[in-house]
């Protein structure tokens, strides 16, 4: 192998792939990245072991195809304290020794023989990928992934839950006292629901393309999905096991509805938090109608209280529906989770009693996009988050 | 107590004084910041109750004089979530509740009584306070205050050690294996040496003002040394002991000088770091003249291997004087850690021999700034950096 390529091309290829080096591994191998020509391309490859493995494919100049593992962590750092001149890697194909140059710098860095490197998984061509903008897979990931949860003893709700059919693609995570759901529109249909593990697929929105679109499908042993665009190819293991009923969850009516700016409340949350943040992170919550009649303008009112040193309170104008007046305790972190991901200018909370799941929707396109939280129970011997639970 | 002020300079007030907050005290009181008003004035001090007190001053508007003590973390948090409004405090003085408003949100603080505050050190109005510009200040402390020891089982290397006679102010940190000295002209003469902790003068180094003087003195107890600004008082403790004799160890000659471009040198070494790491960060610096005549120009070669992994080599151009060749092995992070703080554009490196200390100064005004490292013996039982020492 003989190649050359642009630094930063280089060291932005070893990052990204870099999301799938593994902490720790019993795999000597996989300590190290795979470099291999392919075509006119110079591809990258790393691999964790669990079923996550990036592919990243950038131009290079390449006079002698060839292939080399070298060592992960060695390469990235060296790459990465290059300065922006064309890098050029030259591999003795007998002793695995690679030659790297690029402008005052040269290093020979001891590889290893690349076929002891997991290959990638093979596809099927037949099946049809879904098809989606980078921009919105990313934004749906980051609406809903991290209301999973990190416990593992129930694996089922570390993972985001995919579903695409009747032309709409719906994405979940949930933990035991929150549910974040997204709808899309969608073109294509999905035979079977996917369970991906949420902190994969956070890793896979922090490298996605800023443009363009981006394949999804199912590899033929159906343990692995892939997510593909011209560059980047991102393989994530599927989780096993039947997902809650999360839709007997979302709440089907409600008895008070107010609705605010989504920057008013993220502010007011960020002001008790302080206060909020030795007990339990509890707020609680008020709707408050001014007048009786339906849609006047009312208030809705955070409060918080930190034992022995003090209490706040904030105040947000809210257009309030329904009953006129409601008390709720919630979570601060669970509610600055939510209105942190999300972007529309009004937000809707919809209450229908102090120890029933509460809703927040966008005001508009409240379809679109549904956060219910379980309310903290204020009884004094339990403020904690065990009751109650929402599966 | 009735004030008002923005909530901007309130909450920069808090994270400077945040500075002296002890991490852990037995002294209750200390968790407290102390607000008072000070003339036209709004005054907030807060001590670690190890010598470091930090008094900041800010506008306000004053209906009613009065001071309370306050807690410290809960205040910073809750001020530093307000959105930029005027802040309010009013003090209920027999409660020692005060109300706090800001916008949309207030909240009721539970204080402590004020007197239990530990009182600001008096001052001894006839010493003549050293005066420097503010930015010079902060330069000499970054200059120096890296090369002071951690390790506090030798408690003077902790130290930043200052000195002002005969027209000049000179800055002083060492550890064992390496030693800054910086030098500045000054009109003022102090009667005593002082031995100042160096993470105390980093944490004033961050703090100063962008712009103006600061008045250096001496409490009248010899305890403590005073760095005042007309927002800021910055209380420092003074460290007991002899300073080590460090003019003994600045190197008297050299026999070969290496002139280069600082940021070549900087990225060189960033270049060989990634391989130097795993072997004590020892890189090997070859000085080469390329014709024997002196002043013609040569190289400097810096060299690292990573065990079983690889070697690198980076090489930069550099104007030799005297012997024609120099190999010395150091430790890459005491190299970055200098070519960090200095901004000139070039830098002279000085070679005795490769056991003696070297020494980097800058190229012109070479006796502004004096950096001494030991090198690293580079005998294969032994590359540690445990010989030769300065001390």
């Amino acid at each position: 192998m003989k190649i050359t390529c642009a630094q930063q091309e280089l060291a932005r290829a070893l990052t990204i792939v870099g999301h799938a080096f593994p902490r720790r591994s019993t795999l000597p191998v996989l300590a190290n990245v795979h470099v291999a020509t392919d075509g006119e391309l110079l591809q990258v490859s790393a691999s964790n072991g669990e079923g996550v493995s990036i592919v990243y494919r950038l131009a290079a100049t390449i006079e002698v195809h060839g292939s080399i593992a070298l060592p992960a962590k060695l390469l990235t750092d060296y790459i990465g304290s290059l300065q922006a001149n064309p890098v050029s890697l030259a591999l003795q194909e007998d002793t695995y020794v690679c030659h790297i140059s690029c402008g005052r710098s040269s290093a020979d860095i001891n590889g290893m023989d690349p076929s002891q490197f997991p290959l990638m998984p093979a596809l099927d061509d037949e099946q049809e990928p879904i098809v989606l903008e980078a921009t919105e897979l990313k934004e749906i990931i980051e609406q809903v992934a991290f209301a999973a949860t990190q416990d593992t003893s129930r694996p089922i709700f570390t993972g985001v839950y995919l579903t695409a059919k009747s032309g709409q693609l719906t994405c979940v995570a949930a933990d035991s006292f929150r549910l974040a759901v997204r709808n899309l529109p969608i073109a294509e249909h999905l035979s079977e629901a996917l369970l991906i593990p949420a902190r994969v697929m956070e890793q896979l929105a922090r490298i996605l393309p800023k443009a363009g679109t981006v394949e999804m499908c199912i590899t033929p042993r159906r343990n692995l999905v892939r997510f593909h665009t011209p560059s980047l190819d991102f393989f994530a293991p599927l989780l096993k096991g039947t997902y809650a009923n999360y839709q007997a969850v979302l709440p089907k009516v409600w008895r008070t509805r107010a609705v605010m700016e989504r920057q008013a409340l993220a502010a007011a949350v960020k002001e008790v938090e302080p206060f909020a943040r030795d007990g339990s992170n509890l707020v609680r919550v008020t709707l408050r109608g001014q007048e009786t009649q339906e849609g006047e303008p009312g208030t809705v009112t955070l409060q918080a209280t930190a034992e022995e040193l003090g209490t706040n309170v904030s105040v947000i104008p809210a257009t309030i529906s329904g009953d006129d007046q409601q008390e709720i305790c919630l979570n601060t972190r669970y509610l600055a989770d939510v209105l942190a991901v999300l972007d529309m200018p009004e937000i809707a909370l919809e209450v229908v009693s102090p120890l029933r799941p509460i809703e927040i929707t966008p005001a508009l396109a409240s379809t679109q996009y549904h956060y219910v939280m379980m309310p903290l129970s204020t009884r004094a011997s339990d403020t904690t988050q065990s009751t109650p639970r929402l599966q």
